[in-house]
């Protein structure tokens, strides 16, 4: 495994960096053309059959409103004609036919919901297959600074991305149907001239709108990116809550907050005001000018007298001629406006593909090994040497029992040096004790050896990583049963597969003096908020019983019995000690004097 | 000022506790009335002037449809009346309208947009002054547990809730305008009856309605729920995302994560399949037999041949009238269908409602003292005392420099016990060392000296909050210039106050041996993010310029030289020393002996 860097110097906030392209363009479909290939991966598949019942479903709806159409021009002609029979007849006929047309909009409903759940929970799985592989989740928060809100992307931006796709989907290929429809009636209504006049209107409108509302793309981009530096100083403050209390910068917080957020306010209102202004002329161009079009093309069989498509026709039928060409110039008129709105819905949807590229960019390129983040600068300091994250050489040895560091320097990832070369050997059968004061390297050398943080030079060999277990100062408890607790990572299957019975569980409990607790809860099985329930003291004792579950080759102890009283410590070391006689040792770290005086 | 604290049992996510009624009912209108009056706090303010634009608009906008509907059927009627002069008149009307609509439209949205903004304005200063008050930033997330997410509250929440309730506004005034002028209009066109008729049958329908669609506010509550609690094991990874790579986790919070999102896409897809069905009768009542309803009433002058109407009406006038009144029906059918749409909407947004007077209540509750959150277990351990958070007594006294700790207990917001009893006294002129290991308690009772945690018993005097100065192992980078690093909490305007010159900092930078920073800078208003362009310790280092700029009388130093080499580390203290000829004192934490052994 190795690392790579590219180095950014001046970064002011991480979102800076992502002057993304929200544009509508071919990169743009290439992205979107490779999500979608992951949301519905093949041609049989539940997503397609749901993309086919929408389309059938969209085709049923543009019939059905057709047939709307004609059913309600002869009502009218039967209640302006004053013929109860007819009347009577063709409202029963729409009674008749309304469950019908019921049924098809909320199969399309259902169609649209249903695909927009399926394909967040495929593009969902797809991404936490490359979150959770390895250490992942770990690197992209603590060695990347290009993803600032794994989780909000992860569970947010995914859900309106599907929306938006699937939205997108229905609003485009509704109005095309209709559209084609509509050409396709008008044309043997009225002849080809009228819906090619149209269409061509479209098209000169288009490109006319195109060039105008370009701004709005760039202004987008813009308003991202100050709501982004506005949620990133938000969760800043929150970060960085209890350094900021003793100081009492909440004035000077408060300060910053509201600048970035005045910044944010001002852009709006001027975006609001430039919409206001392009709006106008935007309706203009195409609704009102449209209709106008629309009436031109309508009346040319009309009012030219000797057109032959009329030279003949009574007033009766000049009427029921208009009303049906009409009245589907008007749908098919409303239909080109929807079109000139999924325009601007497809920018919107720009902005989430271009979030949903980046994690996905972000997560490849983790898994791979390389990383981004601002460097400490280089420049100026004596004592810094260059350093490339990802020189160092981890050999994996799974026989030879030993850790052997060669002239590896000790660096934060983003390139602060704790110590300069560092060599040592760790045999099997040795306990070593680490010490030293806070902040010198102690955490972060065992960040190396657990292959958290890249190597930026010299030679470590070490047994495979799962080898290696780490009791840490700060146990973590996952959500579950008071069982999860002791047998974390493992699961049940887990237990159930090494042949622990809970008799055994029960004495790990014993040996760290816990046992009260699962006589306390009554069950193996209580879920409990962990985290909370258990005191500072009850949480390292329970990382001790880990140990004891798992029995791993080698352990990391990092001040793990801080918060355990000194007697409960002594009996906890002394079934440790039986545990060493299993070949079993410890890296661990100096508990320091405790004093308290002036 | 003084702690209550609620406990709360057996509590497995903090979002588990938010049974939020989400029901539109008296609590949802006395809740917007209340957050209303936030964002529009008088009668004479802009956000009132931008509600009138709306207003005004919408009856604007109502008479230019009605004058399209007219001139639209009179442009028809020249068309079917084959009058080419006709025709050309109305069109030409027409044109000489379309930028006044134009205009009425754009400036309604141009209203709607500003009014939103207003509002978001208006709100988020609000929440941001109980926010950033005292310490309420660090208790939200530190002391209590009931809002997860601030930064989400504050930032999109506050924006989502702005945006719906504009929209309501909108979208319940303007059809409720629309429907009185349309039974204006068509009570004198068919007589009083007729509409009658229509709103007889919507207030039949909405009660139907309300009943059907009453399950769809709890499933939304559970919705909210389930997708509260996917976000909530997420962001809970990514907090422990250090402790799960150590353990090698990842492969069991998969397991978590996968089973949290199922639950809710189970969820998701009975909800998706339950408006189905609800929404086939749904549309059927609320839309077809709306329509036929429609029919029925309008059909009646016409069909009945004895109707005084049209006893002796000419086919034209028939139609003309048919036309006139027909139109405005489906208006009618249109704007009423809208209302009804306006209530799936309300249930929204009293989800939005229940989340903003949630963080109001928390912020209230936190700023008078009261926190909320789950204790550790209290029965079964020996050495457990009952604590009352707040039962202790704080006395400020700036007269007397000192600190008295008078039979405190140390404990954690969440009751764990660190010290049982600490009595102990700090008076002006003695520097004072605490040392102990990790975890004993030496950071806690800087958090209590700070009134950052409650006092869970005894008595503390100190002097006022703003004379401690503390300065932490990793100090705080504020987000601005390098000047701004020195001085901070000051701002600019702070600093030129105090008479303290650039050139009397870049002395105190020397202090520390920073000075080249400034030359490498190039200037004091260079602006990088210093977080991570500074190592851990310059950064230190900085916070100590800072101590020299302050010149408190007390100040904690905890650990704050570690990462600071010792020949520099002397050299700074012996600038300390000739600060404590200034009555100044510190107290300080140990530094651990240094050594790396076997």
């Amino acid at each position: 495994m190795c690392y790579f860097i590219v180095l950014m110097s001046s970064l002011l906030f991480y979102n800076e960096a992502k002057k993304e392209r929200t544009v509508v363009d071919k990169v743009f479909f290439a992205r979107i053309l490779k999500i979608v290939k992951i949301m519905v991966p093949g041609v049989f598949c539940k997503e397609s059959g749901y993309c086919l019942l929408i389309a059938a479903m969209l085709v049923a709806r543009t019939y059905c409103d057709v047939w709307m159409i004609q059913n309600g021009t002869m009502i009218e002609s039967a209640i302006i004609g004053r013929s109860t029979k007819d009347f009577k007849r063709l409202l029963f006929n729409f009674i008749k036919v309304m469950p019908f047309i019921s049924l098809v909009n909320n199969f399309l409903k259902l169609g649209l919901n249903e695909l927009k759940l399926c394909c967040r929970v495929r593009l969902t799985k797809h991404l936490y297959d490359e979150y959770l592989q390895g250490y992942t989740y770990y690197k992209i928060g603590n060695l990347d600074n290009r993803i600032g809100n794994p989780d909000q992307l992860l569970t947010q931006d995914v859900e309106r991305f599907c929306n938006s796709v699937v939205d997108l989907y229905s609003n485009i290929s509704k109005p095309l149907l209709d559209i084609g429809l509509y050409i396709f009636k008008l044309t043997s209504a009225i002849g080809p001239q009228g819906p090619a006049c149209m269409i061509g209107y479209l098209v000169f409108s288009g490109l006319i709108l195109t060039r105008l509302r370009r701004p709005i793309g760039k202004m987008t981009v813009m308003e991202q990116r100050y709501e982004g530096e506005y949620r990133f100083v938000n969760s800043r403050l929150i970060t960085n809550s209890e350094e900021i209390a003793f100081y009492n910068g909440n004035l000077r917080e408060k300060q910053t907050i509201h600048s970035t957020f005045q910044k944010l306010v001002d852009h709006l209102h001027n975006f609001i005001v430039f919409r206001f202004s392009t709006g106008f002329v935007d309706s203009i161009i195409a609704k009102y000018i449209a209709t106008v079009v629309g009436y031109l093309v309508v009346s040319r069989p009309f009012l030219n007298h000797t057109h032959p498509r009329h030279l003949r026709s009574t007033h009766a039928e000049l009427l029921e001629d208009y009303y049906q060409s009409g009245r589907m110039l008007l749908s098919m008129s409303q239909a080109l406006g929807r079109i000139v709105l999924a325009g601007r819905e497809m920018s919107r949807l720009s902005g989430f593909t271009a979030r949903i590229t980046e994690i996905m960019k972000v997560l490849k390129e983790l898994n791979s090994g390389k990383y981004e983040r601002t460097m400490v600068s280089q420049q100026g300091g004596r004592d810094r040497i260059t350093l490339v994250p990802g020189s160092g050489e981890i050999i994996h040895k799974d026989k030879i029992i030993k850790y052997v560091f060669e002239h590896t320097p000790l660096a934060t990832p983003n390139g602060d040096i704790l110590i300069k070369d560092l060599s040592f050997e760790v045999t099997s059968g040795t306990n070593v004790l680490v010490c030293g004061p806070n902040g010198c390297g102690k955490s972060s050398l065992f960040r190396v050896l657990g292959e958290l943080w890249p190597l930026f030079g010299g030679r470590l060999t070490k047994p495979e990583r799962g080898k290696l277990f780490y009791v840490p100062q700060r146990p973590y408890m996952t959500l579950g049963s008071l069982r999860d607790q002791v047998i974390y990572p493992d699961t049940v299957e887990d237990q159930r597969r090494k042949g622990t019975f809970d008799k055994v569980l029960k004495e790990y409990l014993d040996h760290v003096q816990l046992g009260h607790i699962l006589e306390r809860e009554g069950s193996w099985d209580t879920v409990q908020d962990w985290m909370d329930v258990l005191s500072g003291g009850e949480k390292q004792r329970m990382a001790m019983a880990r140990l004891f579950y798992h029995k791993p080759q080698f352990a990391i102890l990092d001040e793990c019995t801080s918060a355990v009283s000194v007697d409960v410590e002594d009996f906890i070391y002394s079934h440790c000690r039986t545990f060493t006689c299993l070949h079993l040792f410890y890296i661990a770290i100096t508990q320091e004097t405790i004093a308290f005086g002036s």
